[in-house]
């Protein structure tokens, strides 16, 4: 951690330059988002002000937008969305010593209580009390400025982009899947559905020593990428049987680890029939059914794991080590960009040009 | 390990006084078993001969007896059932080394190949090759005599009966089944079907020292006999939402572990929801059905881990341990008594009473 | 967690008879304890204030009271000792809404800090900021009234005694070196060194389901003891080689994990030695020695895991669960009761009497 | 696994121009190597012939040339050295299916009986019946030609040679010890000690995602074959404090894991000091001393685990994997190269000049 500047070590430390007011990208309604001008909020004494940089949109931003809820997470008043998120460290709360002003940090953007029985397990992810960016009705990252309990910051290199350092994000989901099924090095892994989360789990793979990486989806561009962010093999789910020729591919054995990152019901079967024995399945994507079938007698005969993933935990450091190590080709996975005044736009690229667009990027504060 | 008699090292040993041939209970076809003279078998180098003293009907072999087959295991001729047995050594091969005549044993009923990469790995459960006792077209003990590999013989206490330690087999299930969810001492369990497995881990629960134990079943035979060995809390199915109870009397928490034993949707669907955040689920029972709805937004909100369950793997020494200590009333579980002669009354009995009978043991050789 | 009373959920709800001073026992230099009037401390909002019922006198407090510091741990002003505790809430703080007063709890002394990466991974005990009751300068429990931070209160219910409640601190340790340990129910357990930490080391180990249980020590009254807690086979470590003697009680084999608490060489070599291959090592008693000398080639041939350990993590409510139970016999380890006026007493017996004291507890509120 | 030709499958399938005897180079007795003809050796009905191609000269073939054993196992009589090899199958016996003449094949050399309590855990390794080529009495891989099981010989890619799949042996010794230690990628490691297999330590740290590798040693060409070898930062030993140094260069934080890979107190204790609060230290090494010197209460207050490492288990498939995806430069390593009537020399070569010798290859076959 590195102290870019003197400060006194009591009272909180700001930059002089800091503007009253900011302007944030809202959603008023399904649909419409407005660019106003709001203040730029205090900072409390263990926060940290970070001026954006760069913030990626999510899946779950793009249906929040669509849909204006996602299950029981319903948008009641106007929100600000965005969660994949890196910036400057503008100013420092009186207690909130581990940053100064000028420091390149990522938001890990779930602040959870430290003090339920998850968070003392060391699976915070599940706190009952957790405040995450752009989940209503907490504000997200759409801003030009946020302030974040410090302790979920983690500094970047300089040599790491911001928009890099967002991917952070969607990167510790890849992470979190596979440490939760207990990834070995030299492992097999197969990555079902290819959007961000599914493409950066590729990555994950590759970061964690995988031996193949057989990455499946339906779209043309998204298996293209997949092989540049590490699959050995890609599938492509429109020719049919895509679990059945991953086994044949491994010689009849399956793979050691599925991730199913689509929500789809399909690409879960996929993801299932696809293992060896013993294999070990997380289940990232979030599908709309409540209920999806599952072939119980294979679970059973073949003891599978199967792991359900809820965003992750502990996978900051380790997630910007990968990315700062240069073995991931994020840039690859960024399609598009747009400065916060076209917010609106850029999320009706996301919602509609999946055969085109795969990560979009907002830059709340100019491109860097 | 006891050597009850000194024995010359190279050769076979031998009691002095074993016949040639013994009686056999053979399943002719589904529905009809014939007790025959066969010849008491030969016993290999590695190989132990044991006097079976007691077999335990399983519900495995309940269902091939009524139906010829399970999934893809048919009984195309002629067939031994029964695999959870005990007895005593009458002759050992000319390297097996580990006992001697007179020592009493219990038998663990599937042989592996330890070759192949399950088997390296401590999972021989997976072994593809694994010869398993009663499981086509691999006799099993429904005979006076059985020889079976000295390594999965296991040295039993003179207290403890040959009847208790046959149930070190279901026991091995429920065991199992724990050690696959990581359970810890001091955590809430569910049991959700209380068939003999069931029961019998109810009481592996109570073994690995759990704090409450909530079992549920729609007899009341099974719920009185849960009480019995070590449930602190029984749910009667028949009242309805058994999860909900379970729910209300964890204060709305949920259990750390629940294991689903009876291979029907509905006690699946009670098994998953009576889940806490972060619990984990062991499936035991195989269901007829290849496909049962999973509510996945439930497993991935709460990180539900899903486990398989396929027989069972170093647990014999650790079951006998429990049972030897005296702490599990083995007893209350067996409700029907037959001797080798009456083997299809016996399975007609375990087919038919389920409101009544419980575990029903065929004594070859007579009652101890 | 019950609530005895209806609370205004704002504001801090206190029982309206609280004095507003209290007796405590101030260590005012080594070996001197007097008894003054202080204040009641005042709760912070996320606080609650406990009347103290019953404080178990530790090793670690007597080590002060007799040297004035532990290792790099230095009393340099005043302090107040005791950290076994557990009593009666009585003012909770104005967010403090787990508890209500009259609630019994059982109190975990370590405050940790929620935020570091030791506390995200559910390692707190290792948090650098922990704030540890009778760990200089921090005060501790030998007050009639403590205030603490309520998620490090446990609900104890009502036929645990405070005493039981209080013992509840050293049986964590236990609790946690066979949890580092991965502890299975049926292994085979030595405990080197009974001293109360070491005995409810035994307790622990039972309620873990461990088959055997071999407790060594020098004193014939911790020997007793220990087969009071549940050991299986006590070992006279006067009689010489102990470690020798537990693998000639287990056919050669040795134990599968071997705890040492005496924080002694000796008993580390027998604890070491008393291992079979593949078993673990948890070193729970601090030496005074900085370097202990290890069989190093013994450890690599036979792949021995050593565990560091240092206090304890998420073990409350499952000691509770325990000690509840009924199943372990805390009393037979109080041997001697104090009045908080006593203190001095009560810590000079505790220092002097090793072969007839075991457990002293001083009652800061009259005996309940 | 590949069959590269069409054999009969039952009875031996052997190459036709098989020689009746062979070159072995048998050690008469310590630093005295002589090349004798010998029959080759029939295979047993598991067994496979394998054409040995390249043998790696390890540490304790050294140690058995120069001292004549290694603590308890003393050579007796003549015997064959090597254990690192790799070859091509050239026979086959009647029940050995998994290969076919033609395969090119990595050995691991250690022969488990597959049936103790050790092999069925998983821990084969551990297996008392072990047969370890060239651990005495058994012989070794300095022959033209090799039997062993079938289950331990592995296919290896054509495009790996056949002295870097030797190298998977040493480099299993690394994998193992990152296993042991609950390697997770992103983790900072120190390999203290780089000899051969410390070199192929930093290779497994790198194959196993660590962040930052830290490797240490006294000589030149070693800390330059680690920077080779994926190594991000060397200490050079001769300079003093080389924990300090790591511990500065990871702000004061220290290593995730530490490997011990020299054997000496020295490296033993800069091993341990390099740890972080909560570090793993797996030693390697085998030291001469019975006794070695720990600072136990740092192992306690930093709850640092030690895990001792024995050779390996499970570990051939990843190792050939890491070194078939090319990212590990097993060539650097490889100094010395001999046909197999120079081993007497290969042997002195890798005793005499460590300053300049790393790893000596003896080609039995001619090189390939």
């Amino acid at each position: 951690m590195t102290k870019s500047e003197e400060m006194p070590s009591h009272g909180a430390r700001r930059l002089p330059e800091l503007p009253a007011t900011m302007r944030a990208a809202i959603m008023k309604s399904p649909l419409h988002i407005e660019i106003e001008e709001i203040p730029v909020p205090d900072v409390g004494p263990d926060e940290v002000l970070v001026k954006v940089m760069a913030v990626g949109v999510c899946g779950s931003d793009v249906h929040y937008f669509e849909h204006g809820r996602i299950g029981p997470y319903v948008v009641k008043k106007p929100i600000i969305l965005g969660h994949e998120c890196a910036g400057i460290v503008v100013a420092c709360g009186s207690e909130a010593n581990r940053f100064s002003p000028g420091d390149r940090v990522a938001i890990e953007p779930g602040i959870t209580c430290g003090r339920c029985e998850a968070c003392k397990e060391g699976r915070y992810n599940l706190c009952p009390e957790v405040q995450f960016l752009a989940t209503p009705p907490v504000d997200g990252a759409f801003v030009q400025y946020i302030k974040h309990r410090e302790d979920f910051l983690f500094p970047i290199p300089d040599h790491l982009s911001f928009e890099e350092a967002a991917m952070n994000e969607p990167f510790s989901v890849g992470i979190h899947a596979l440490n939760r099924a207990g990834m070995k090095p030299g492992w097999d892994v197969a990555v079902i559905g290819l959007g961000p989360v599914g493409l950066m789990a590729v990555a994950a793979a590759r970061a964690f020593g995988a031996r193949r990486i057989f990455a499946s989806d339906l779209e043309e561009n998204r298996l293209r990428a997949a092989l540049q962010l590490g699959a050995t093999d890609i599938v492509d789910g429109r020719a049919g049987d895509a679990a059945g020729e991953i086994r044949r591919l491994t010689e009849g054995q399956g793979v050691h680890v599925a991730l199913e990152t689509a929500g789809h019901p399909v690409a879960l079967k996929t993801a299932t029939a696809s293992l060896r024995r013993g294999g070990k399945l997380s289940i990232v994507g979030l599908p709309q059914q409540a209920e999806i079938g599952f072939n119980v007698p294979f679970l059973c005969d073949n003891e599978i794991d199967v792991y359900g993933i809820f965003r992750y935990a502990n996978t900051y450091p380790q997630g910007i080590a990968f990315l700062a190590s240069g073995s991931v080709d994020v840039q690859s996975l960024i399609t598009d960009r747009y400065p916060l005044e076209q917010t609106q736009e850029a999320m009706e690229r996301a919602m509609r040009n999946k055969a085109e667009s795969l990560k979009v990027i907002v830059y709340p504060n100019g491109e860097a």
